[in-house]
């Protein structure tokens, strides 16, 4: 604590990412990364973007990039924005769409980082219970507030809501913007981009860092109605003209285009997700239904505080959150099959 | 304008960076570029970065270029804290060290960004009036206040304030933060680093995009007391747990490592500033002394509007600001001898 830190900075609880440990090699399930690695063709752009041109400063609209994916998603390119990793445009969305007089909505097990933004901003908000089932109660969400966000999948529990209950939400909800996560939405779940031209209303965010195995390069982008955009680019501009630097944008754009590639580790990860449920399941875990590249589980008989512990002991990294309903759980990331056959053995060597 | 943006974003304007036309190639003196490349092992560095370990979240602690950056600076880690270039610093430092109760102060004639930054969080803010000689008046300064943001070397005027002076100005101000922005400082001033040890609200704020010529880069950092790193990282973790990629954070840390290139080509942009003030002179310019990589010039006979205008019509950008008491002014960017050679010799043409 400084005298020199404003009350804000005094009160607020930042976020706090997945553990990094240097002290040995572990087999990291524990923050959703991708196992394989990016496309060839990436690697390549990036290392060619690595050169003497790095001392002139980056496009600062992105506009090569913006071009790719508004191809890819059938939009305008005014219908994308692009920021320094998905974190960022959620900060800037909640400092673009939201206000003080009017309460915001999200669900109270969720991306942890959505509860720091509004007590950052200060923002009126409410946490919507999930239900006995860790399902997001839709109908508890209609009626009269500031915004709504939603993830689909939901983190950690990843489970996934058809993408017509959430058009009939965004429906009913037009006086404010609903903000769509979609992080995890390339590993089984429809997205919502295909209502972008229908609704003024939704934002969809989406990042590279999962299914495009680029969380080191830290490119997310959100899409929406131009107007929505407009909003996001008047507050990156009163902040930081240049987020995304030369190498990020070169492998960005490049990373949308490889198309095959994407299809074939996303089907994998999602064979890998179904085997390792039913793996779990033989050793008696209890496990939500999972549209995202990790899963939320929880034994019959055995404490998640103590599974991660001991896991973490044996070399294998889970997360592990200590918060009220779902302490029990380990959110465990998909590997590759070596890596989901290691745990499986660990689990069996523990729960013997 | 739209009904889903608060009404700060629709007040703010936003900064505006200098212009990146792409209709032909340019001799580019507008954005304060390095003429020189990188160093020939940060380039290497990257390369090797750009692996399939981009599937991996970087380290968000920054810790190894932090360690660089300490031991060149002769401080203690937690007395470095990096960024997102130095704008996002600069944002976050207004975020964490300045309230709405206590005016903060900073130079009317400045960089645009400060007034950007103010309005955005709400900030009570004076605009400190530059005197008839263009130099900060230092003594209007030193009264109660909730911050003071400096640049030394000022942008756009390239003067330099000797560090003794500042000194004074942070004794005489133990109760708020004062921010001294260091973007220009390579190029012929002396850094405030020095006194970090002994005020406990001193922040000095950096970038490698200028000396280090690494603007695609996207790197700045700030060193101070180890409270005001702690706050900003309170805020940065309150926004963006991974703001540096992967590729940046091991270009960064080897273009701290190389010194003697840095030391050479900033020699040289300082060589070359001094020979073409003398050629500027000569053509009947009066010229503010600068100690940074451009030079802030006005001709006696010629308005600024009608050079910048012909320059680009030439092939050649510079940066003209449309604002009362500097619209007569050109801000010259310092190439290479050959670049600043041909702008000499256009500038005859059009003078004649």
């Amino acid at each position: 604590m400084s005298k020199f830190w404003n009350d804000k900075v005094k009160e607020i609880e930042p976020y706090v990412p997945g553990e990094q440990p240097k002290d040995k090699k572990y087999i990291k399930l524990n923050t959703n990364e991708n196992p394989y690695p990016p496309a060839d063709n990436v690697i390549e752009a990036m290392k060619n973007a690595v050169n003497d041109d790095l001392k002139l400063y980056p496009d600062p609209t992105c506009s090569e990039l913006i071009e790719e994916i508004a191809k890819y998603y059938s939009l305008n390119k005014d219908e994308v924005f692009i920021g320094n990793g998905s974190d960022e445009i959620l900060a800037f969305s909640f400092m673009t769409f939201f206000s003080k007089e009017k309460q915001i909505l999200f669900p109270d097990i969720s991306y942890t980082f959505y509860k720091v933004y509004a007590e950052l901003f200060n923002l009126d908000y409410k946490l919507v219970k999930l239900d006995d089932n860790y399902n997001i109660p839709l109908e508890e969400l209609k009626f009269s507030n500031g915004g709504i966000i939603i993830p689909n999948p939901n983190a950690p529990t990843g489970k996934y809501i058809d993408i017509e209950q959430l058009r009939v939400l965004i429906e009913t909800n037009k006086d404010s913007v609903v903000i769509i996560d979609e992080a995890y939405i390339d590993f089984g779940g429809e997205s919502m981009v295909k209502f972008i031209k229908e609704y003024d209303n939704l934002l969809v965010i989406q990042t590279l860092s999962k299914s495009r195995s680029l969380a080191g390069l830290r490119v997310g982008f959100a899409l929406g109605h131009r107007d929505l955009i407009e909003g996001l680019n008047r507050i990156k501009n009163s902040i930081n003209s240049y987020t995304i630097d030369r190498v990020a944008l070169a492998g960005a754009k490049v990373a949308i285009k490889e198309q095959e590639y994407f299809k074939e580790i996303t089907k994998k990860i999602i064979n890998t997700r179904e085997r390792t449920v039913k793996d779990l399941e033989a050793l008696g875990f209890l496990i939500l239904e999972s549209k995202a590249n990790f899963v939320f589980v929880q034994h019959n008989k055995v404490s998640g505080k103590y599974l991660y512990e001991t896991l973490k002991d044996n070399g294998i990294l889970v997360r592990y959150f200590n918060k009220d309903r779902i302490d029990n759980f380990l959110r465990i990331t998909i590997g590759t099959d070596f890596e989901m056959n290691a745990l499986i053995e660990k689990l069996k060597l523990i729960l013997n």
